[in-house]
């Protein structure tokens, strides 16, 4: 991995978790390819494609709304290498959740398995696996 | 975002805040321009100044010791952008707090806007606006 | 400081401690350098070697697994300069443990002051001293 890449990789990363936080739900099911895949341990089986990722991030800012809830993804100590096929990028995530006047509690802690690939210049997740701390097995 | 300066900024507020947590209060101060302003949602206006900046940070580093504390401020996911008038800088920050003998909790969950600006070829902070997740209305 | 080593730093930490957390205890004491020198608040004096500090992760690993816990070390803030005897490197650590069903707690905030050394075109760790913040004075 080069070290610039190294560096847009997390400069992407801060990018799309402040969509995510900040509630831009398209936005953030853009830095996504069109076909994407999303799974996770919450989901039966993997989201496919902007539509349906952005369409579970809308449900996903719609409930810390009506929880009156900020949350905050913090991805860090991400490792990446080039595979044939992208960047296999790994990190750990923390999700911070704040309520008004409350203080801030960890929610989760996570490890996301992304593979990265570049389109017009752009870093996209062309596949996406989270695996939470609390269910070790799936 | 040229690369470097993203990995600068990274630097930047690494050594920035070792001096705060540090109690290095008139150092921090120096990491902020002669005329810097700096705005939270604890403060009725701005504070402006090396001077104002650093009697705050003496305050905080004073009730620390009082409350026998230890604060570790932990800046990740920071986007940067050039602007005509400096480096526009937002991340997020994680104030850990952790008392003799007892477990780390986290005290507050902060997005940190900055202005940025180079003199003498370093890196300073010359506005500073920060919101806080328990307050998201101010 | 060069940029790029900065860039490397971390993503040396990074593999550094999936490798701890992912229980790979003897790949993670390949870290170190054959003679490395690890001190903690925990331990009566330093160890040293890799065998020891493998013997160390191998009971760290096994203490986790009959807790069902995992733990994340998040590395972050790292600060970094070359002396005449490799890089000395200082960087907040904050250990989250999360069990079967349940929420991520903090279980310890540091601070790792580490001496890279490069080997082979590696970075390893020499010299490694945590200091806990909830043992301010050891």
């Amino acid at each position: 991995m080069k070290h610039t890449d190294s560096v847009e990789i997390q400069q992407f990363y801060a990018r799309h978790m402040h969509l995510l936080d900040g509630g831009a739900a398209e936005a953030w099911a853009r830095t996504f390819t069109p076909d994407a895949t999303f799974a996770a341990p919450s989901m039966t089986e993997p989201v496919r494609g902007r539509e349906d990722i952005a369409a579970g991030a809308r449900a996903a800012v719609g409930r810390r709304a009506a929880d009156a809830e900020v949350h905050r993804h913090c991805v860090t100590m991400t490792t990446a290498q080039e595979t044939g096929d992208g960047i296999e990028a790994v990190s750990y995530v923390q999700i911070l959740a704040t309520r008004r006047h409350g203080a801030p509690r960890l929610l989760l802690s996570c490890v996301m398995r992304d593979r990265l690939v570049r389109q017009d210049g752009e870093l996209l997740v062309a596949q996406r696996r989270i695996s939470r701390d609390d269910r070790p097995h799936g």
